[in-house]
């Protein structure tokens, strides 16, 4: 049994074609600090997250995600899932590490995306000027934008749900939390997590035709007012909101999403949904009659294009239609 | 000069053509509280009305708007208007009052919307277990539903903008706080008050080619969560939200638009949008090239019908292209 | 190991002198639902718990806690955990279950408070006019009062925090996620999870001097303006406000407490704190010179009963000093 | 009759024997901006102000407020203030003007606080990059601190409530909204304004024992969230707060009262608490057996020194019982 050997989603590296504007979007109307910077890559946080990073941006010709990278529980839940992904044939090696963590085990779904799974992390530490008397948060509420207090989770577009879904599942321990099925059983979303949160990540159907692209990375807030101050900030500074402040029924989140000026979808999650505590939970189904209340319970409407646009972007036809 | 001789928006009748079912959206849901019942009519009022009731709902074939009222800054202040209104050919003369307040003078606006002017008043007096300690609220906030907290205005469709408008200004003193002008130069909005609040009465554009017909009634509840809130509760009852939660840039209005029953429109407004204080204000011009600011700053969309279905409700053709 | 083998909080059993008024409190202002009655006990829930119920008010003599139940993981978990207890010298043994779950094991803490660990449970079935298009709720949110999501955590007096918190990690696997240190060694407070809640259970030094006590519940909002609405009808209402809306700096939690009729402290919990995913959390330790900060972040104070007064109440003399 | 010659609050000058450390604090924390700077003068307005500045700091050896300035209706109704302030004999003379306005009058309260009264002003234009599509705001929605919205209101200590409140009716035509009204005749405070907000000055009995000193300058948030992300930021950036955020009956105020490192006091308002739309309101009257609601309706204390402590300090003994 996999349950539980994977603890936490700890980083995610976003390619930017704009790096700069993408950096000065996550720290000027974010809040998001920058911790350290190294060849072409800048290495952000927000105030509440522990490790060194949550955010490496990249610069590249074209947006997209290089990669997600999970914690174990400890490190011998990570042994044991690296002898699973050597067996499994997604498994590709170990790393060296990076800036804030030691040696990585590298991955691919089935979808092609690339992931790692590490143990050894580096705690942010404070500068003096910093250091906040809230024992529990790692550094001073920041005084910039509307500072987001933690990466929540990853959202990635597949050529095939059921089969990236069960690759989590089965290989990484994931519970399945939530799904989409439409009448000829064909899965069009999932959401899965390790912990009482529905989902760290979520797959979903690639309504573009297309493999192995990114939907969103996702930063939490929290509280629903702290959406509409962003929605605020962005429209002042002409960031594209794609939908919301609104609430999904998946979920229950109370989201907004927004292109960072590099091109990737960015999800603000804006109050906790629910938690799940019952050990025997039964994944919640929505099935076509129930799609609407899915998507929007309440506050607005999904755009075609947060179906059929992900990172990186491509031509797209749209191969299922949607509501 | 007129300015100041009008005072308030007192209440609204609005016709149902399913009474029972429209005064239980009214009070199940926002919490408004039943005052008194007479023949087919059911009076109503929000917690923070002071006076015996801001809304009326009698029973018709029809939905739509019955009168408007308000209320005079003085009886010298009353008795001006009426001198006023009798020489514009739109006064219709005085009627004997109603539960709630004495006679009043009737008069319409230049499209046909019913309207009255009065000065005494019955205050709302609260029984012995619904009396509040605080001394500024006229009863206890009820604990049923997601309470309105007081009425907050009209908006009227009509077939004529500007006529409508200096109306206002003219014969009632209103002044223009903002206002939609489209390159032909006609108006396709205007925004009025006598107070620091940006309307006590907008008129729009019926861009279904009729007139005199109602757009919606806007009750106040200052505070953003308790839009949230009381969508949870729509959608949780049936009820069909048109629009919102989100931001206009008209008013800086965080609102949302939602039928009841009887299938007139309501608005809920949820912050205090902004007020206006400075005695030389210009009006807020808003052009084509703003006109989606105008509409919405953040949050979502107004759908075509937003601007094509009033009460009563009729066969529309659109005749103006928006956005 | 334990870890793992508690799941969650699942009810809590509550002693009132004054039970009607009791059970109208947690109806009427907090928009608890009732499952059901039986003899002495009225059972009920929140509108986002999903077992029959989470609340059970008995009447007794004297306000206070009857017995915590909590959810184990698996029955297998369940079986670990009553061997690990039988030997420990606190099992009591086997009772029949209770309306809405079976078999029941009891238990005592080392300070005599009563619990219990099953696994069977009756989940909570919606009647017809009750079922909700939200998949993931068991029942439409209420329209009575200022409903609360789900039951949270309790908080427990002890007479030996050190004692009582190990007994908890020890026999149940609970982490201790903060706790505060005087400068002697003493422990005034734990706080401890089985998940990435800060708490599902709370541990405090009675300052009163007795033992066994019980301090308070904890039902869960979400969202700030909650606790402030509430706060509103409680004003309205008579019901005494101890502390709060303010945030303390021990688990983030924005707080309010306040006595239900029957005597017994009640906490409405008004954000998200915090999460702790971190499978190598260090627990946070508050000492005597931050002490200020772990009490009250922000927005107020907790007065000296607070730290005295616990159910069943007792004649106190304050035997620590606190601030 | 002065009804309606005075139409808004307009700025107020505070003295500061720390300016830089308050600019900062207004700049940094509650998001104010510096429009210009002028001897030991700093010129500062919120980002909702129209006019070229709401706040003036200029050094000085003590704390406290240099002067008020209130703005006429217009021309006329300047003038006739001003041949009726000449005769009351609080009238002071024409001054020449500062940055952002033209020539005012001045004159003083029975208690010596410093007012002037003008018409001129020079309206606030944001440079390119500030610019707004929002039409009604002045300027773009700063990304720094939690940025205040308006200047709101101004509270006196008085030596003398009831002089001093007939002085504001009588000779600027300000209404009496709500007041405190001791057993034996005594007011206690006045909340007086000239529109429908329940105060745009207060006057309050200084228990301290003293004449003409300030209480407390307010800006206006609007949102009750933002109060707590500024109380946030204030304790994490060693700002004492004296209280809250809390709800005051008087007024129906959400505040939060805290010391700006010059020593002055400073609210923050965190909602719209209620508007006088009523022409014939009856002030509200507060009496000492209501005292506990009228200072505090839910969420916390005011402490002794609130009722002492103004500006410039001095040594206060308590003259008078308060709760």
């Amino acid at each position: 049994m996999a349950n539980f050997d994977v603890a936490q989603l700890a980083h995610v590296e976003l390619f930017s074609p704009k790096p700069e504007e993408t950096v000065k979007f996550f720290t000027d109307l974010m809040g998001l600090q920058v911790t350290e910077k190294q060849g072409q890559s800048v290495y952000l946080r927000a105030y509440e997250d522990f490790y060194h990073h949550t955010l490496k941006i990249t610069e590249a010709k074209e947006a997209g995600m290089a990669h997600t990278a999970w914690r174990a529980s400890s490190k011998e839940a990570l042994e044991r899932r690296v002898q699973s992904l050597e067996k499994s044939g997604y498994g590709k090696g170990w790393n060296k590490g990076d800036l804030g963590h030691g040696p990585a085990y590298e991955f691919q779904t089935p979808d092609g995306h690339n992931m790692e799974l590490l143990w050894d992390v580096e705690y942010y530490e404070a500068p003096e000027d910093q250091k906040t008397k809230l024992k529990s948060r790692p550094q001073k509420r920041p005084n910039i934008g509307v500072p987001a207090r933690r990466l929540d989770h990853v959202n990635l577009m597949t050529s095939d749900v059921t089969k990236n879904k069960n690759f989590m599942i089965d290989e990484l321990g994931f519970k399945l939390r939530e799904h989409v099925v439409l009448d000829n059983g064909a899965e069009l979303g999932a959401w899965l997590s390790v912990s009482p949160l529905v989902h760290e990540i979520a797959v979903m159907a690639d309504q573009g035709g297309h493999k192995g692209r990114f939907h969103h990375i996702a930063y939490w807030y929290g509280y629903p007012q702290h959406l509409m101050d962003l929605a605020d900030l962005f429209a002042e500074n002409g960031i594209e909101i794609e939908s919301g402040p609104a609430k999904h029924g998946v979920s229950q989140a109370y989201f907004m999403y927004v292109y960072e000026p590099g091109g990737n979808r960015v999800e603000l999650f804006g109050d906790s949904g629910y938690l799940i505590q019952d050990p025997d939970w039964k994944p919640v189904k929505w099935t076509e009659d129930s799609l609407a209340e899915a998507i929007v319970w309440y506050g607005g409407d999904l755009p075609e294009q947060y179906f059929t646009y992900g990172t990186p972007n491509k031509e797209s036809k749209i191969i299922l239609p949607i509501s």
